[in-house]
């Protein structure tokens, strides 16, 4: 049995730099035709020249072609119209996170206040930016994604034109916001597609499973997993592929994130067969993407065959999701 | 300030064998005068000698004296009534763990079906003896505690006469359950009256406070507290204080286990200060305990004073609850 997908498209990463983008940005160029790159670096991208630097250092990094880096802006208030309509064309989109909400977001905002906002917002909706959102209050940790949806209602009504992409969704009750407004869009990731609260904390505490969101309630995942594979038109695959080195999850306070990049492809396929929805996955990780942000990405044949792969137990001194486990596909290369 | 306490008791704790029980014994030998003592050692007690013999070696590793170990036997479903009038006047309590749903517990019952528990209850029930219960069923995580709620019922109503606690509560929802049965019971940890989920994996993830059942939500932590600082004649202090060597802890997974026997009253005395329920401590700590078990513990009196503690980094090997923080209480030796 056998899977083409084309032109396959990550639209939530995060590369980081130097060293650590050495060793992963080669894993998504090998496997999709573009990925959404996140901008929280410390410090976080908020100018055109270190934006545009950051894409170079990518492109290096990369290695295996066609791959293109979709570059994102972190969100501030204080954007002039001026400086948001010279940089229109290098970016892709705008991330905004709430001040302290996940890695490297302290310089986040620290209030969702529309009127704040608005000045900022206004000029993506004329540019036509899509905003992308951390969407997380700081309350109860199975709360937060929840208690934000007041904020995405507010964002979709007060800015009708504005594209607002909901990232990393973990919840039934964000799946079905979706259907509410016209412009409201999101992504999902391939370890809430797999995984709940329970494999993270259910039997022993596993760090590599721990992430921002937290996965939730058998639930939420049914409803995204129902999302994804059934074409639900305003879901695209984003991975919040998101390295730490080991010595940042084992230790006594463990960094928040999921490395999946390298395998990505095959578990959804794996998730996807399972669903008896394999042809379905087309949409979820390329054609809505490039619907929703109007991208074209570079033609990129990715063949998947349906034989094991043994998902390595580290790559460099980054533990991916399924370390030492075996898939039921892989990718033919 | 100063708060007497007249023989705490701690009604739920972990000592293991050798060389740990031999590092923990003599913080709980300190500062209470008794304890119940868990039988789910590798293997389980389920026999006189091995129960005696444990009671020997922790008297000899207690070192503080006086110390008295209430010692509880496994729960196995085919002790013979003979066994357990044998028995019965060396153990305080019988432990009943549902197979593999906590540490060293793969020797537990596999179904909760009454009419295969019913031989053994019943003379317990003739005997006096009462029941400790691991009360969590293998669904969600959240929702195991909850779940298992309908088999505490089914064994109040079934065996009338019969006295149950349900050891280491962590919802709103067993609270509630307390007052519908007169035969029903409860322990309190320290670690659930101060977290919640978002003390584990809130923030980064924290693999000394992860423990089983996990801690709940806010609300849930509110009704603990409203328990035990109110003096509920139906709950009682137990700890479950469990400790791990580090490298259990701190390894790609994790096991479950807070401990807290060291500054279990220092921290108590904190929290019930904040309360404005400080005198109720001793309720809480000794005198439901002594009601509901109908023990008389030894004498002791354990004076704390409102000086800071700071809690060690570590015991022998052992990260304990609040290492290297200050706790605003101290026991005054």
């Amino acid at each position: 049995m056998e899977l083409v997908l084309e032109s396959p498209l990550d639209m939530h990463l995060h590369l980081r730099d130097a060293q650590m983008l050495e060793n992963v940005a080669p894993w998504s160029a090998r496997y999709f035709s573009g990925a959404l790159i996140m901008p929280n670096l410390v410090p976080p991208i908020t100018t055109l020249d270190s934006l545009l630097s950051y894409k170079e250092r990518i492109q290096k990094a990369a290695i295996h072609n066609p791959f293109i880096p979709y570059m994102t802006l972190f969100f501030k208030d204080n954007y002039t119209k001026e400086f948001l309509a010279e940089v229109k064309d290098q970016i892709t989109a705008i991330k905004l996170y709430p001040s302290g909400i996940t890695t490297n977001s302290d310089g986040g905002v620290r209030t969702m206040d529309m009127q704040i906002l608005a000045p900022v917002l206004e000029v993506m909706s004329e540019l036509g930016i899509p905003l992308c959102v951390h969407g997380e209050s700081d309350g109860f940790v199975m709360d937060r994604e929840k208690e934000f949806g007041k904020t995405y209602e507010k964002l979709a009504k007060t800015f009708p034109d504005l594209t607002i992409i909901m990232e990393h969704i973990t919840t039934a009750y964000s799946v079905e916001l979706l259907e509410k407004y016209d412009n409201l869009f999101a992504t999902i990731t391939l370890h809430h597609l797999y995984i709940t609260l329970d494999e993270v904390a259910g039997g022993v505490l596993r760090p590599h499973l721990f992430c921002k969101p937290i996965a939730k309630r058998p639930e939420d995942r049914e409803a995204l997993l129902q999302a994804a594979t059934a074409t639900n038109p305003k879901v695209m695959f984003g991975s919040d592929s998101a390295p730490h080195p080991t010595h940042a999850k084992e230790c006594c306070g463990c960094a928040a994130g999921v490395f999946t990049s390298p395998l990505a492809l095959p578990a959804l396929a794996q998730l996807f067969e399972a669903r008896g929805a394999l042809d379905n996955l087309q949409t979820f990780v390329s054609d809505n993407a490039r619907r929703i942000y109007g991208i074209t990405p570079p033609q990129k044949i990715v063949r998947l065959v349906k034989e094991p792969m043994e998902v390595a137990k580290s790559y460099g001194d980054v533990v991916p999701m399924f370390a030492g486990e075996n898939l039921e596909w892989r990718v033919d290369e």
